[in-house]
């Protein structure tokens, strides 16, 4: 929706809103038994709330797009993912938790392998350990480009962050990584003009790189990609008019919320205790942004049961957040990840609106079918906040 | 939907379309009964009709958003009311049947009262009698002002309508009212460059005005806001190639069908006989735009029953118009007015299109549940009227 619109309706207020993100929450039928994760999970809190709010199914971003997480939380927040693209490099710096600054250069690494050509044998360098990736990330971290500092930080297996920070850089440079084996790595190139000064600074590093890499096995050169800057994104607090709070154990996500202003409180990976997170700052905040991550993770694996069983200890920590008695409450997916599909996918996301102007709508419960026949119908997911706004008392009429 | 690909696909014709704005149609549930209004009045000409046709739930604005009557109608005539923005100031000279003129810059007006230093102690004068009301706009329509013509009319209570008529003004000005109490009046300020000299102008008005007021009570100062002009909006004639005349009992939906070039017809408040003015006109025009009101005033005074009966009566005189024998009917409402919110609201709002080429659906009767079983779904106001024009034969095919 347009921010101009809602910032012209919304108020502060009181009212407390919380959304609830089930990472990867949608699903597809089991082919034996014909029903998907939610389906065959017993979840009776989060279908009463189906049963007494509104439902629906989110497009993240659009018919057939699959998400990233980047995407599909920003839409949660009410912020259009096309608009507000966020990179690679970014969501990887979110991600280790790395404090990035306003001008920082971020991008994706790879360790990888190239053969006396410089032709790549493996992108990933055998996906080496985590271990050998941290002496690597020390190495590097002696480069010296003079202007700049220079951050190279772990990430997992072959995976590392490189900053940039200095004055005036661009991220608008294309990478090194040719995605596919058997060719060189590509050279830096500047996709706007004011990026020709990154692209010098960042072949240096790659040069110094490659020698002090020359000797390594398996990792002997490194790969850049998703170069990339904070996006120039509104906070929540001047758009909505409120002081959001987020509870998320893993760091791309607590990212993601900071990103959109959101204050990032401590979480463990329980849902209950992210409740009871909720509970203790009630009174500093009017919004709260919940993240619950296993139902993604089993969904990536493949692993249905452990998805299900996922969803139901989800379900269960569902009474401590009604007990605080918020005025809206939104169960929401940032994904789909079905099981069968052992991925992230395009398919739209189980939503539910719960609050006392709802109204009820035919959902008996909480999964993709009976969402579908809610009152939402099929919606983009950037519409789910500001309906939140509405049925919290936040936004006062349009026009005359 | 676009301007410029309905410009392309309308074409002149003899079918006629009726569109019956049932005003703040939408409901919640009761809370004894669980049953909306609609739901629990008994309406079997508005089912016969949502049997017969196409049901859905419009969107007046946007999924949220609650408009107020300028938005809800610009929508359901087919205009953007995001694009088509009316401002306070020319909604307020529409509902007293103001005759306004493109370069106008009207206002809304309040009597106030402030102290001895200018701080305002009753925003609304104590809710004066209009007897007083009337008095004091005589007395400021004394006010010269030169190079321009001064209009001040009565409304109600404590309200008034400021029109300034002459060359180059512009409305993009500041109010004066600060919203609350306690505070002085604000200085009107130019939003844009070209207001300049209306600021001047409008603030010799406002000194005068506190000169001519000083010894009142309770009303001894003036406040002004939403200045505003004509928008700048295409005649329904250019746009969808029809002759409209609007059956309006209100000033304001009158102002607000001459907006979009309809052709105000006499009306009464009774609904069957404003279906007789259709009738007397039927040759006249080819779209007929009828209003009622009753199902609007209950829902803001909070009466569910007479909400209800508002609807039956309205349900009682649709036979009158189907004798008519119409090619499209819409039966739709501006917004919703759920008794139990007691003010307009952002639900979305039971619509029903009925015609011969209607393909029939779910729907088994008038009333929010069944209208979200429909065929048009959770859908944009503005899409009404293009449904009704391509069911009454008046879009030709879009490209070869």
């Amino acid at each position: 929706m347009d921010f101009d619109l809602i910032k012209q309706v919304a108020v502060p207020g009181d009212s407390k809103i919380v959304l609830l993100v089930m990472d990867g929450l949608g699903g597809l039928p089991h082919p034996e038994t014909g029903l998907t994760e939610l389906e065959a999970a017993r979840t009776p809190n989060l279908d009463q709330i189906a049963r007494e709010g509104m439902c629906g199914l989110s497009v993240p971003v659009a018919l057939g797009i699959t998400p990233g997480s980047g995407p599909g939380h920003l839409a949660l927040f009410g912020y259009d993912p096309i608009k507000y693209d966020i990179g690679r490099g970014v969501l990887e710096a979110l991600g280790i938790d790395f404090d990035l600054q306003a001008s920082d250069v971020a991008a994706r690494g790879n360790f990888c392998t190239v053969d006396s050509n410089n032709v790549i044998t493996d992108r990933r360098a055998g996906r080496m350990a985590t271990e050998l990736n941290e002496k690597l990330c020390e190495k590097l971290r002696t480069i010296l480009i003079p202007g700049v500092d220079v951050f190279v930080e772990s990430v997992r297996d072959y995976r590392f962050v490189l900053v940039l920070r200095g004055e005036g850089l661009s991220g608008r440079l294309s990478g090194t990584d040719p995605q596919r084996e058997g060719m060189a790595p590509l050279p830096v190139t500047a996709l706007a003009p004011q990026a020709e000064r990154a692209v010098s600074l960042i072949n240096d590093f790659i040069e110094q790189a490659r020698s002090l890499l020359r000797e390594g096995q398996p990792a002997n050169m490194v790969l850049l990609r998703g170069f990339a800057q904070l996006p120039d994104i509104p906070p929540m607090a001047d758009v909505f008019k409120m002081k959001p709070g987020a509870v998320a154990y893993y760091p791309m996500y607590r990212g993601l919320a900071k990103l959109v202003g959101m204050t990032a409180l401590p979480a463990n990976a329980k849902l209950e205790e992210s409740f009871s997170v909720v509970a203790e700052n009630y009174e500093r905040f009017d919004f709260f942004f919940v993240h619950y991550k296993p139902a993604d993770s089993a969904g990536e694996d493949g692993d249905f049961d452990r998805k299900v069983a996922a969803l139901e200890a989800a379900d269960a920590a569902i009474p401590e957040l009604m007990a605080l008695n918020p005025d809206v409450v939104m169960i929401a997916g940032d994904h789909s990840t079905p099981a069968t599909y052992v991925a992230h996918s395009w398919h739209p996301v189980p939503f539910a609106l719960w609050g006392k102007w709802c109204r009820k709508d035919d959902a008996q419960g909480f999964n993709e079918r009976e969402c579908q026949r809610g009152a939402l119908g099929t919606f983009q997911a950037t519409e789910a906040l500001p309906m939140a706004m509405a049925h919290a008392g936040r936004f006062i009429k349009y026009g005359a």
